[in-house]
């Protein structure tokens, strides 16, 4: 790992806008205590769409990262880069821990079946046959984490890593819309992450963004 | 890395399905030189919504691997998981590496943006408002892969990687069905990943799968 342990060289430029998708890497770059430079972006103003930040990022989408030039974007992906960028924090279990795997897993999982089933449930959309469909159908993503948090109290057991703050928060804003269903355990597993220092700090900071957009 | 040189703690079990989602996983092992077990599944026959797979994956799904009792789903994830385990293959940029970011961001955004606008367009559904939708809309997803691809000769410029095997693969199958526009860029980057040795030995080894299958 070059250079890992100079701070100048880790830090980002992070692409943000309040009360969007990027809130939880807000809040990632808070438990990490991250080096970050905050370019926030007004989404009602459109600006994700200007050619100014199509040039950054051609998807018009947030959150995206530069670090060293190089972009970043997608959830999972800019949650794997930057904890492995802080290896210090313990966010990420390395290369070589039994850990690892389903570390990847629950982050990529995420993306690639969790938000495919809330974007279809969120806009009430006829399913795809379950073969065909990434998640299968509704209750097999349901059922899938249920028995994963039964294991606790973190998704991965006893150690809190970077999953807990994409799926704590993930899961925060899906049972508050009514689309995760607000049982006991999601209930307990979304306190246990979001009352974190960095979250609550994560929380305000993107509180006052809102306030500085709306002004 | 802890026992990253001890062959056999490398050993993977892997659940593959002929002609699936899966024959990326079978051409990544290939290119890696892995240690693997096999266990195919017959899709048909609903192998993969027996409890006996249940059990290892609740999702009923192919990709799984299995390494040292912990599963990886998910294809991003198996492949970032693979190549990792791998080092001496070079298919993964380290940590630290200047390409490690796009490596991720371009793994994770196959799950998360490409996935689902092809399930889309495959379905022929009506589209969610860019804002919501994870990919924006498809001529987002195009004109950003072949943004990508103007680059080359690989996806992230001279070095192949393990994302070349993923996406060499999945455009290939996504032009077969005409989903994706086959173009002469896009043609030209399958070209030079599909006819590598590794590759052509998996595809060769997937149609065997299928005869057996059909016995
Ligand atoms: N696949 C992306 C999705 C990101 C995304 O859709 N972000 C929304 C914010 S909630 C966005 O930027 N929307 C603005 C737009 O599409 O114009 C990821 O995982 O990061
Ligand atoms: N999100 C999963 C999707 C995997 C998937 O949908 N695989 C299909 C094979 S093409 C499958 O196993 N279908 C069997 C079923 O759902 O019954 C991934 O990225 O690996």
């Amino acid at each position: 790992m070059p250079n890992i342990h100079d701070q100048s060289d880790r830090k980002v430029i992070f692409f943000h806008a309040p009360q969007s998708r990027s809130g939880g890497t807000l809040a990632l770059l808070e438990e990490l205590d991250a080096d970050y430079e905050l370019h926030l972006l007004n989404l009602k103003q459109g600006e994700q769409r200007q050619s100014s930040y199509l040039a950054i990022n051609p998807m018009g989408k947030v959150p995206a990262i530069l670090h060293r030039d190089a972009l970043v974007t997608e959830q999972p992906a800019v949650f794997l880069y930057m904890a492995d960028l802080y290896p210090e924090a313990r966010l990420a279990p390395s290369i070589g821990d039994p850990l690892r795997g389903p570390y990847v897993r629950w982050l990529v999982y995420y993306g690639s079946s969790f938000e495919p089933a809330i974007v279809d449930r969120s806009q009430k959309r006829a399913p795809v046959p379950p073969m065909t469909s990434p998640y299968g159908g509704w209750d097999d993503v349901m059922n899938t984490i249920h028995a994963q948090l039964a294991k606790g109290p973190y998704l991965l057991g006893e150690r809190f890593t970077a999953a807990d703050v994409l799926w704590g928060g993930a899961l925060h804003w899906t049972t508050l819309f009514n689309l995760v269903p607000d049982t006991p355990d999601i209930r307990a597993y979304i306190e246990r992450v979001i009352t974190r220092p960095a979250m609550q700090r994560a929380a305000a900071r993107d509180e006052a963004f809102v306030a500085q957009q709306a002004a």
